[in-house]
């Protein structure tokens, strides 16, 4: 199948920035704003994407639709797109790009395949693809990832892992696992150094002997607040995953509690585009939430 | 007063090589080794330490006794040396070196004071001092915390934080949260990338994308094994502390989780000196857990 006009759903941070580059990539790119966020449909024009109003219209007039949403509505997405297929009887390629379980992406492929359409497992790794130094990668897996090779473009960079469904999904739980974890333990143990008074020697011990670490740790917590919101289901999947395989899952439950709290404060309801603009520290942010900001 | 004779509880593998270097600082160094294990008893006499027998012999000896132990057996020691003191007679100092939260240390502060002593919280961060390399810190709060400024070798610094007792343990406590924190956590998603049936393409993505901190975390993972018994109660206490400031006790609870299905492994029950021997990388270690070695 020859893929010439892809839709994205839903354009916000990161299918925004995905959907550009798509469109360097010479294809055709839509969406679906009936009932999207007043933010979502300006993100969805600065992109210049083509609305096609309804799930339905996006599913006839698209070869792929691809999945870009907070992980907690990708069931949804995939269930609203399997009924679109069947209403309308198309059978087109969709790929689940969210942060989810292995076991969950099985659930979204058996509604796409029940509707008569082709599912792809995916995964996005790395940094919504906004500057030329940003490349992320698009994990794909199962019997028709093959399809996504026909995205061909520098800064983004498909990777078809194997013909099984689960595997994409799997490798991006333990990447986020890593990062997005190591982060939620970070401001965890930042936030009580500094409720227990002992925050500045703390630093300079980080400093002396883990500058490194310590400066991704500061980086990924600088840009953390206006995401924490959807990094909560991100956690639920990761913790569903390692249950799933007999792991314990309080390690990314107590990520999910971090997360929550983080959504809750002041911080954590700015846009990107405001936390962008404010420019804050990593450290700035952990005082900012230990001090009740 | 003025440090002379220093008692160590008890010489273990972090103990026995900080006894190495009070020696070499110039003092003269005691242990008790009735009731303890052989293998303390061998490396006591390796250090050439002077056994005192008992407890009550040790505090009769010394100025200033150190108790360098598993986190969990902290108190007891702290509740032996009181009543030694109490028996004797005897006004000595003594410094809980241990990974325990601060309200452990204030617990094991009032037994001290109670029994006529004065009492030194600290916490060593870094690795035990067995070669020229390192140079662990001994952070030491409260107000005879100065006592301990006496010991001065290049690959044992002091570190007089306050004269709040907590704020040493405070600050063991947030780092050990960091390392060992992310050490659990890497476990954890290296484990599940192996039976998901990820493994390279995660190594691969980690290696790319924070080569850094994948070898950082590979370097921890590797040495791993022998101390995750001891690591189940610094987990432990980590949670007692975050968790008394209102935090999450979640990450550290399934942390503790980790390590203690590490402890049971075979390659848990090896001693350090097995596991040095064996010289294993972190991906030897986590693919022998995945496979249930």
């Amino acid at each position: 199948m020859q893929i010439r006009n892809v839709g994205v759903v839903s354009p916000g941070d990161m299918g925004q920035a995905i959907s550009g580059r798509l469109k360097e990539a010479g294809l055709n790119v839509y969406t679906a704003l009936d009932g999207r966020s007043e933010r979502t449909q300006a993100l969805a024009r600065a992109a210049g994407l083509t609305d096609c109003g309804s799930m339905e219209q996006l599913v006839s007039t698209c070869e792929l639709v691809l999945s870009v949403i907070n992980p907690g509505a990708a069931l949804t997405v995939a269930r609203q797109v399997a009924a679109a297929m069947k209403k309308t009887g198309r059978k087109a390629a969709f790929a689940d790009l969210n942060a989810v379980s292995p076991q969950t992406a099985r659930d979204a492929d058996r509604m796409i395949r029940e509707a008569g359409g082709l599912f792809i497992d995916g995964g996005i790794i790395g940094p919504p693809p906004r500057s030329e130094k940003d490349k992320p990668r698009l994990y794909v897996s199962g019997p028709d990832a093959y399809l996504m090779e026909q995205i061909v473009h520098p800064n983004l960079l498909v990777r078809v892992m194997s013909e099984r469904i689960g595997d994409a999904s799997g490798v991006k739980m333990c990447y986020a696992a890593m990062t997005k974890g190591t982060t939620a333990l970070a401001v965890e143990l930042l936030v009580a150094a500094r409720k227990l008074g002992v925050e500045q020697a703390l630093e300079k011990e980080l400093r002396e002997s883990r500058n490194d670490v310590f400066d991704w740790q500061m980086k990924n917590i600088a840009t953390m607040p206006p995401k924490a919101y959807r990094w909560v289901p991100e956690m639920q999947e990761i913790a569903k995953t390692f249950g799933e395989l007999g792991l314990t899952r309080r390690i990314f439950e107590g990520a999910t509690d971090i997360y929550g709290m983080v959504a809750e404060t002041a911080l954590g309801k700015e846009s990107p585009e405001q936390a962008r603009k404010a420019g804050r520290t990593g450290l700035d942010v952990t005082r900012g939430l230990a001090d009740g900001k």
